[in-house]
């Protein structure tokens, strides 16, 4: 089916019956028969079969194309369409992205204050314009008002990071600006969660779990919708801008996969085949974190590591494609205004030391640790919201825990400010003119300063009082960060885990700076770090730190690697960085090998096959095929002697998708495997349209015409236009590990059993997915050295 | 087995016996029993088998670890030693490259001249280190003196770069220096091939083919075996300084391969296992890659899109790793001297503009073309080698292609030099301060000039004589390169291939600068070049031509990007090579869907089934597999009524590589597969061991024991051990699509062909391969809009 509507899932509203009627235009483009060759809501396609669907597609095409120019013509379009719609997806992702992080730089200052020469600009934007552009009297920008010296009409100026300037100037505003503060956050997440509810339920957390769930061969109808996305897309904005740790990259995959899925449904190669589909979802999902970080490649990297299930080199080509056009678009819109491609620009000047590998290290365990204690408390309280009266409520949950994250986040200035911004200055390198707290050393006076080699110097008051605030900022960024994912509003955790992690790791990085210009004689320091040279740069291990605490929640390594080292833009800095990601992944693995997408996924019980697992148990087919020895025998049709009434009658009392036909019940010898749903239509079709078919007729999966033995006997019903000769089958004594590589390489929906030619019995990718899942449970250590 | 020897070709000779004594250590780590589990010389292996025996072998440790401390111990070596493994490549392959890079410096340079002060450095070394450190005196360093110079004692320079120069100051050393470079030349070609000859058969040609080859499932033994590793190294060396138009990072991924299976071998995970070795060797692949340009993520791209068969998310994370360890040995060794990682470190400081992209896509039509043809070229050529008698002849071959080239080369000064320098120049922006001819621009004396932003110049004699020179070398590139890829010398050819581009580009840069400079006034230059702008840089034409030069022999895209963007390291560029390697990889496709690695695995007849060819035809199972109709029927066994004799009848008469096992002659039902190698050995055995085995006595398949009817029956022989009771099977009304993909994504070797039950015939890989070979003669066209 071309189109998927937003469809009310169980804990959601169903969406009026007006907003749907937007949707009518598509309608044209659907098949008449939606009924045949799709499959039904959350249930698993066939690869197989849509591949085998494809190449008869296109071998019609190019038959076909050789009998007119204009079928020519048609048949180059059609082998063009990937590459028009990847452009599309490119494009699409990339305005939309550019209009996210304009809205949402837009609305996180609003709730701050207000511009008064244009009330549409940002702070940043605003300042721009103004006359002051020192660095010193950036914050003094007299375009930009405060809420409450515009309603208190004081034209002083609140210093912004401290509250404690703040009381000194005039209590009453700092209260005033609080309050105002909280009230903005709240507004914000209550029409976020509302747009949630009322309009696409589906659009709440990060999509990611879902994505890869789809992308293995899974049907959510509705996930990646047109109502999806734009109330994805709205609702992420207000999510962002209302100041919950929550960041906006898992939501952009999202966003990005649903502008797959719209042009999708304008060429026909690709929306009535969901095989084809999943190529373009890929590479949707790879230009979804191009834009995220501005880091092209890292997207194709995480596509094809952490999202895809299916990912051939046509896609790998593709997805490079849209990754670069999402990104050229975004810089296009320039939204950071500094037509800087990537999220956190940074360049270092220094080299890293040798034995700056040890708190490197450390930071990666500091991640790993991270990591696993998220994803044991994130899934502990999700799977409680799921259990308990908690889920009930969810604009309550996302109203209280907004007021919490609003009331703790506004007094210290390194959480009221949106995270980005702050790892931003975390991942900054202290230059001559910076002007922020963490910058505030003690120079030297007598030293000639150049811009760019500053020396280490003692670190002076500002620098210790943002410690402080830091080491509080990463207490409170923990804990919160563990109640808000999962929520019912779109939530990334890219950003609030880069943020923890970025926060131990400039704390880190300033210790050991410190250390290493007070105790310069020491003998860990002395070969490398002389008096007057530059030799730790805080900023790298805030970027360190924040790979690491990455890397242990999601357990990328390569794509997490690569998207960083687009950030810097050099090779310098990939050991430091890959030594803390590979850390982090062996502690966070030793608390268990799942990663926190993986477990939302288990969580949610999706029918997900994961290629990274590997199967090593000793069982065989025959232990795990249906039906066991206690069960009812196989539900089968024969061949030349089972009654239309028969076949119906097996079908209204059983819920299989499709039945093995057999030669005989005697013999068992399979010859092919029909539909369930194919049965259902050819029987209804042959009553309504054939003559003399009735419920006594015999059902004849033969080549051979059926012999009518009597005038007085039914019309036989002839069926083997839709048995499906080439069934897939095992032996009973096929070890399971091969039997899972096959559902995992080929992508099957189920597979029969035989000994020596006789049928036994079936496995569906759920029992296979049963069955790993139980011999988990029974002997986790045996998985654990891969 | 662990070890590869080197083995005898059929054209080359046998290494002499004392040679192959240094293998005798690694002979004490072999198997005792190298028949069982292992596979005969070109055999394909079967991956689902390997993989099923890792698995084995993975949860005998995981069971023996619980027992004790040691074993523990033992089982958490074992899961590191992937990376340890890695880590050794890594080094290894960037030492080697290291020591490449010196010796092919110095001994390129000693063609020309020697440095007095150590005759162990190369020019640059040499000149280093004398005091004249001027750009402009770079060229008079005293310390370097030329063979002409030394021999006939004149100490007055000869202006490098320009025959007519040279025979202004003295005619006779110009002709001294042009003989000895020629016989240096002869020299250094002459010792490479005859050390391909004599020691190492397979060191000869770039290696990519037969590694995707033996990635693909293939054995080539001793390919990769030490002999090959060492001898490839020096005649590496040999080959690239004797200056024929040949590259060293073909060669580079075989040495790197090598060394991987070397490493393989003090494994026994990795040696025992033809599966888990072929995933080291991808990486060793990547590594190689990374350490040829300096570009680790190119590399391990390089490995997935181009060489790689079975690449999983491991190996991705394992490769990574490899190429990180190989890229930073290589620059602690630092053998440019420049500490960069990459082989052409370009920095440009212009944008470029939209107009620009249409020269870009011109030269990616060139490129295109030039794959076309030199693939075409190429292939005829080494056809006409394989056919007459020219294969008779290598060394001569060898001897006449370098004479040629040297004779030709010496009097173009862009020849003369290594191919890697004259692209390293092309790739160049015209500083303020380079002295080359190709910077040769008329300068405005008005001006002030910054150092990185010179405007456009108009060209001054320098250039245009530089562009008809390069024009020349051009042709001569073209010409040369397509007769010396596949001498029986080691020789890449990304190097020549690059250089054409590098060529075509900066000619058309050149074109495009004069003109846009000259005629600032046409409409299409109005807009983006106003005169004193700084509009168009023609090394960044010099680096999409490369780029689309080597897309179109290769037909990489995406790797080829990356490797392209890591040597920039700007995002900035990537549109312009996107568009360039795109375009030649559409035109070079219209002229053959194969690259030049794919035409020559056809050439040489490998089993190669590619990833990327799509089978599109209509085809089942029954049109391919044997025995056909005119056929004698299949040979099998039966389960209980074979006698010892038989199958040794059967076995002496057969080649098959295995049988399959029926219950019996009359109901055909397959119950197993068992393989000859394992038939032959169990029946030699039990002969030997086991009494009462005679040539009567029958074998028996079934579980239950047999019944001795009478005493004076023979004993039987049980051989249900050897069976393997999960042979893959299709019906015969599959596919041949979904063969193909079963065969691919499985790794199969064979798969038997059965119908409701009977057993009807087999396919093997050969099979399939066969079929669509002929299928793609009779209808290319449906494979085209892939």
């Amino acid at each position: 089916m071309a189109t998927m509507y937003p469809r009310a899932s169980s804990t959601g509203a169903t969406p009026s019956e007006e907003m749907n009627g937007t949707g009518n235009l598509m309608d044209f483009l659907d098949e008449p028969f939606p009924d045949v060759g799709t499959y039904e809501d959350f249930h698993t396609i066939d690869w197989l079969r849509e591949k085998s669907r494809d190449t008869d597609r296109h071998r019609k095409i190019t038959t076909k194309s050789k009998e007119s120019y204009w079928e020519l013509i048609k048949s180059l379009l059609d082998a063009w369409s990937g590459w028009v719609v990847m452009l599309l997806i490119g494009m699409l992702t990339g305005t939309l992205a550019g209009v996210i992080d304009l809205a949402v730089d837009w609305m996180t200052d609003l709730k701050e204050g207000v511009c008064l020469s244009a009330l549409y600009y940002s702070r940043e934007q605003c300042c721009w314009t103004s006359n002051e552009t020192t660095f010193d009297d950036r914050d003094k920008c007299p375009q930009w008002q405060k809420w409450a010296e515009l309603m208190t009409g004081h034209s002083e100026v609140i210093c912004v990071f401290s509250p404690t300037n703040g009381s000194r100037h005039g209590a009453g505003a700092y209260v005033l600006n609080y309050f105002l503060y909280v009230l903005w956050a709240l507004l914000f997440s209550f029409l976020a969660v509302s747009l949630v509810r009322v309009f696409a339920p589906y659009a709440c957390g990060s999509g990611i779990p879902e994505i890869k769930t789809i992308l293995s061969g899974f049907i959510i109808r509705g996930y990646l919708g047109k109502w999806t996305l734009l109330i994805k897309t709205v609702t992420l904005v207000l999510a962002v801008s209302s100041g919950l740790s929550l960041g906006k990259e898992g939501p952009l995959v999202h966003v990005a996969c649903c502008c797959g899925n719209l042009f999708c449904s304008l060429f026909s190669k690709y929306s009535k085949n969901e095989g084809k589909r999943r190529e373009v979802l890929s590479a949707a999902a790879a230009a979804g974190v191009s834009v995220a970080f501005g880091a092209p490649i890292g997207g194709v990297l995480f596509s094809l590591e952490e999202v895809s299930y299916y990912f051939p080199l046509k896609t790998l080509w593709r997805s490079f494609f849209a990754a670069l056009v999402a990104a050229f678009t975004l810089r296009a819109i320039n939204p950071f205004g500094n037509s800087r491609l990537v999220l956190f620009y940074v360049e270092y000047h220094t080299p890293w030391y040798m034995a700056e590998l040890v708190p490197f290290i450390l930071l990666g365990v500091f991640g790993g640790l991270w990591g696993a204690l998220f994803i044991r408390g994130n899934i502990a309280w999700c799977r409680r919201r799921k259990t308990t009266l908690l889920g009930k409520y969810p604009v309550l949950e996302v109203i209280v825990i907004t007021g919490i994250t609003a009331v703790l986040a506004f007094p210290n200035p390194y959480t009221r400010r949106s995270t980005s911004e702050l790892i931003s200055e975390l991942f900054n390198d202290c230059g001559a003119l910076e002007s922020s707290q963490l910058c505030d050393y003690v120079n030297n006076p007598n030293m000639s300063r150049p811009v760019d080699d500053i020396p280490d110097r003692p670190a002076g008051p500002g620098v210790y009082s943002a410690l402080w605030q830091l080491a509080l900022a990463l207490i409170f960024k923990i804990v919160i960060t563990i109640f808000t994912f999962g929520m019912k509003i779109p939530s990334g955790l890219f950003i609030p885990s880069m943020a923890v992690g970025a926060i131990a790791g400039r704390i880190v990085g300033i210790a050991v700076e410190q250390m290493a210009y007070h105790h310069h004689d020491w003998i860990i320091f002395k070969n490398w770090c002389r008096p007057g040279a530059d030799c730790v740069t805080p900023g790298l291990y805030a970027m360190v730190g924040a790979a690491a605490c990455l890397g242990g929640v999601t357990r990328m390594t390569v794509s997490l690697v690569v998207i960083m080292f687009e950030l810097t833009g050099g090779l310098e800095y990939i050991v430091p960085l890959m030594a803390a990601a590979v850390t982090s992944k062996w502690v966070a693995d030793a608390f268990g090998k799942e990663g926190i997408y993986e477990s939302h996924i288990q969580l949610n019980g999706y029918p997900y096959l994961d290629v990274r697992d590997e199967f090593t148990h000793r069982t065989l087919a025959t232990d795990v095929m249906r039906p066991r020895r206690s069960e009812p025998p196989l539900a089968v049709l024969t061949q030349d002697s089972t009654t239309v009434e028969d076949v119906e009658t097996l079908i209204k009392d059983t819920d299989y998708n499709g039945f093995p036909v057999v030669v005989s019940r005697e013999s068992e010898r399979l010859i092919g495997f029909v539909q369930r749903r194919e049965l259902t239509v050819a029987i209804k079709t042959a009553r309504q349209k054939q003559d003399g078919v009735v419920s006594s007729s015999v059902v004849y999966f033969t080549e051979d015409n059926p012999q009518v033995a009597e005038a007085c006997d039914p019309q036989p019903l002839k069926l083997r236009r839709i048995l499906n000769l080439s069934p897939f089958t095992v032996t009973d004594h096929t070890p399971m590990e091969t039997v899972v590589d096959i559902f995992r390489k080929l992508g099957l929906r189920q597979c029969l059993v035989t000994r020596s030619g006789r049928l036994l019995g079936i496995i569906t990718k759920k029992d296979v997915l049963r069955h790993m899942a139980q011999m988990m449970n029974q002997d986790p250590e045996s998985i654990m050295f891969n």
